[in-house]
């Protein structure tokens, strides 16, 4: 039996490298959203890049329930960073990041195409398609868990320096 | 340029098969969960693990975020199926489930404990901590995606059996 204080730490430099290094490194990730149906959360995988700026970015369809979500209620949440096939995967670092989505403009698809394609190649296969929109993740607040007691509070400022 | 149906299609044998292996397998879960200081959707990875009945299982700490979140709001929704390390982690399958978690009375306690040192034998580093609760997740809906056009409604019975 134990009693244990709030494990959430400042970030320290070490934190704020390795919470870069997943937002700036994924290529996926699972996205919270809110059922516009029941007001439930849901949960669906998704591509995930970075704009030129460093903004988070994926590439949604309008079949897919997540896009229909963002579009009813535009905050949603993203985890990154996959457990690698060893060891305890709960001792694996991942970062949970609380965002506003935000569809792109027209004006910005050619841009947005070029960042992702560079990521993700083989999207050409169906980033033209007309149901394929970009949406931008602005970031409100973002928790580096990095293993047991080391939990982290990470400004939005840090993921994108 | 496209237009394509609602990709969302009934269960077949092998759709069944794969959802129930996704979720007897799994040892985490991406866990979204509503934030109760906002009402937006929050998301964390958690250990995940089945009961003896089948249920769905975590082992969450009281000083999680999501543990105090669950308590708030019970419902949630679990990703289930990691991507490998090749190929298009988009076609790898994974399973999005809507949940209601119930947290476990202590005349279950030990039943869980077993079950779940069975699938987490590192566990038992922290398991008897007293602020470390059992959560069973009642299954609401669930959707395979299967990777492109591969999209199936999966009922909660076709988990369990």
């Amino acid at each position: 039996m134990s009693t244990r204080a709030d494990p959430v730490l400042p970030a320290d430099d070490a934190a704020r490298a390795l919470a870069r290094s997943l937002w700036q490194g994924a290529k996926t990730a699972a996205l919270a959203f809110t059922d516009p149906a029941t007001g439930a959360p849901m949960i669906a995988r998704v591509g995930f890049g970075l704009a030129a700026d460093g903004t988070g970015l994926t590439l949604v369809s309008d079949l897919a329930q997540h896009t229909r979500a963002l579009r009813a209620e535009p905050r949603a949440a993203l985890l990154l960073g996959e457990p690698g096939p060893k060891g305890d995967p709960l001792n694996s670092p991942r970062l949970s990041v609380a965002v506003t989505a935000r569809f792109a403009v027209p004006e910005d698809r050619a841009t947005l195409r070029a960042s992702w394609l560079a990521r993700h190649p083989k999207a050409k296969l169906y980033v033209d398609f007309a149901d394929f929109h970009f949406v931008r993740f602005d970031v409100t607040e973002a928790f580096l868990n990095g293993g047991f007691g080391r939990a982290y509070r990470i400004a939005a400022e840090d993921l994108h320096g």
